[in-house]
């Protein structure tokens, strides 16, 4: 059986999770239609921004390899943009998107049978024991603090989302950060999975968050390599680094 | 030189499109950011209105075939989310985002220094003589109107964008239904692409508003094909169609 | 630092692996320069009929979830076959060539300081206690024996390749039939895994071989999806399953 | 209806064109089944040389946009290697997998009821009339030769495919050296165009062995990136040539 509750048409309606597709143009946003997807109903007002927030978090980051990845499928593959922007998709893997869906994947597995300063404390004796990266956790260019860590919790308590599992991961930074001697404070990707965990999201579709902002973000990529190119100088570089002279 | 202006970040600061991106945390939705990221500012009220509406019209469609690819990939590759949506957004090319494509072109390229009715009926008659087909017409489905095509077209005059583009698309599909003797309204392809002329995007990027919005759509695919999967069963009737017995 | 060791050239030269390209034209078939690719040296007579017989296993196995992948994006996207193939290929993750990085990673991690059917009874209850599938063994369709299994065996024992490796996977096999009380046979892709090991391939790269073998019947899909198309009447079919009309 | 001809299983045979499987085990090289694959039957002595030495030039070359492409894809995603291969793959598009399908489709829809240096001559004027680059002539790196070019076609000479095609591909490049007044001799894509052409394959399916022949390389490039990384430095370079600090 393939019955999709997501979307359907008939000859003067198209639906989506429900709704007369036509009354949600002009009424709701891309950000909300999203949440609609994941979770079946449009979003509260809180939800709106707070959703909205964790999304936009996510979609542009500059020259990562993900978008010069695309940048470098383009040059190769002029004639199909939506191969460039999956190429870009492709490395939100393990290292990238996967950090989110750790931290959440975390919170959403502690036990909740204890003081939860305790918990943060097993947590990161665990890591330490597996001599594993506690996820969420830490930057090598944002110190002290990840602005947009900061900047998330704030809107997170503002908007009702302030609860167990934002105050598990804040917990687990100062058990880290005590344990290993050093600043460990809570990231984005720490912020994202926290929060996401506290608006009833699983862990195993947190990393699709990352995916569908980033999606934005590849396409600007895309657009901006058409009109000012550099995979070119890119490919250049990389060659000449490796003594080669092998431009096709 | 490879310096893109749609992100960098130092230490304390990650900046998008040159604002900074706290201050876009909690003001700014997921499709402003997204027309920030494709334009370089942010949508006034009726900018943001117009191209949230395009955007949605195209997050989910059902069980397209680029729903059905990104299932059967999660099948077989569960670990990589990102992969699975790469998929699907792969067949988002000439024969479904591209027609958006196409229309954005036969407008931006269409000559403006004749009467409109006179430049439509040229048009239609150029697609007649090499025998190919007019983009953003007529739909197998939805029909006597695509109920998508005629809000984005209320829209787009409630909010200023029902300019030059968006009425030769009309007396495109005028002058086509006359040339071929049947009904062939603009659809939701054709309304996409006049309105996105509008609004001044290039056509080469047009096809982006498509990629990036069904991202949305097929993040929720794969959350939908983790907790009620599909893929097998479509699987089993392929093979069972074609009389093998070759599950592995 | 980029060099790479795999490829360079020069105006009057291209060196694949230290080998002028032009000296292995004609000489080296396609399957030997990918075990020079992978391995840095052109195999034996025996490694050749040996490597060449694991990748011809998984060239083609008709219409799986990747195949049809490939089909349903060139239908979408017919302007890039290269998508289309890629798309196929997305799928070739933990559940299809995954078993034999899995089967791979269990015979190299083996310890090698006990008597082999220790060692396999060992393996065998360890997947027991933690309730995981044993990789490359048993399956659905092809009883009581894999015929592929069956004749890899035979040519690597025919080709010297018949080592401590295979040696295990076959005990395991019995090792498990017994625990489990049912015929669990080594596979297609159990014999992969142990043959790999034994040509001394890392567990990480075989994956790989599937890959590679599978991208060209995927380009062999993708030739028969252009002659005799098929991805629009799987599309209906899941469609018409579904209760929707939502063809585009 | 969704029957393939390429491959079916039952319990005890698996069946590839038709072929059993076990048969060609031992016995068939993988270039010779990727020939079976695309047409249909196991080449002849020349076919196979022929053949193999055609994809055995595209399986590598150097630090391509596409490997770079594939070793960043991998260094975000380290779970899929699949995903890393398929994301080179996106790149052998227009501009490089492209030239080989396009110098055959040259080739192929060239008239045939004229003599050929006035096909040839005829040919070149109406590129140089669109001003549009010839597919198949010259390279800025391989001077004056393309030494893959020369090779390939004294293989094709020695096994009988030097045709039609093949005469008229240089007849094009000597044509269009008059007529732009500079050495613009047949190069690989240009050979391989022309010899897949006497070969009997469709232009269409060409940009296929571009595609099946590179997968294998990039396999070797993940393999190499696992080994001796070089993604974190092309990233890095990339930031610091724009002006960023943005490492996440």
């Amino acid at each position: 059986m393939t019955r999709s509750a997501l979307g359907r048409s008939t000859p003067d309606h198209v639906y989506v999770r429900g709704h007369d597709l036509t009354d949600l143009l002009g009424t709701a946003s891309l950000g909300d239609v999203a949440y609609l997807e994941l979770t079946g109903r449009l979003p509260s007002a809180q939800e709106s921004v707070m959703f909205n927030a964790l999304a936009v978090t996510l979609v542009e980051h500059g020259l990562t390899p993900s978008a010069i990845a695309a940048r470098l499928t383009h040059f190769g593959a002029p004639e199909a943009l939506q191969a460039a922007v999956a190429a870009g998709l492709l490395g939100m893997g393990d290292r990238f998107g996967g950090s989110i869906e750790q931290a959440a994947r975390m919170l959403q597995e502690a036990r909740d049978d204890a003081e939860p300063r305790a918990v943060a404390s097993e947590i990161v004796a665990g890591f330490r024991a597996r001599r594993e990266i506690i996820p969420g956790l830490g930057h090598p260019v944002h110190k002290p603090q990840d602005p947009r860590a900061v900047r998330l919790f704030e809107l997170a308590a503002e908007n009702g989302f302030s609860g167990r599992h934002v105050a598990l991961m804040q917990l687990i930074a100062e058990e880290a950060s005590a344990a290993y001697r050093r600043d460990l404070p809570v990231n984005a990707t720490g912020a994202i999975g926290a929060i996401a965990s506290e608006m009833g999201m699983s862990w195993r579709i947190t990393r699709g968050i990352a995916v569908m902002a980033r999606a934005i973000g590849l396409v600007a990529h895309v657009q901006e390599e058409m009109e000012a190119p550099m995979a070119a100088d890119i490919w250049a570089w990389t060659e000449a680094e490796g003594g080669s002279e092998n431009r096709p």
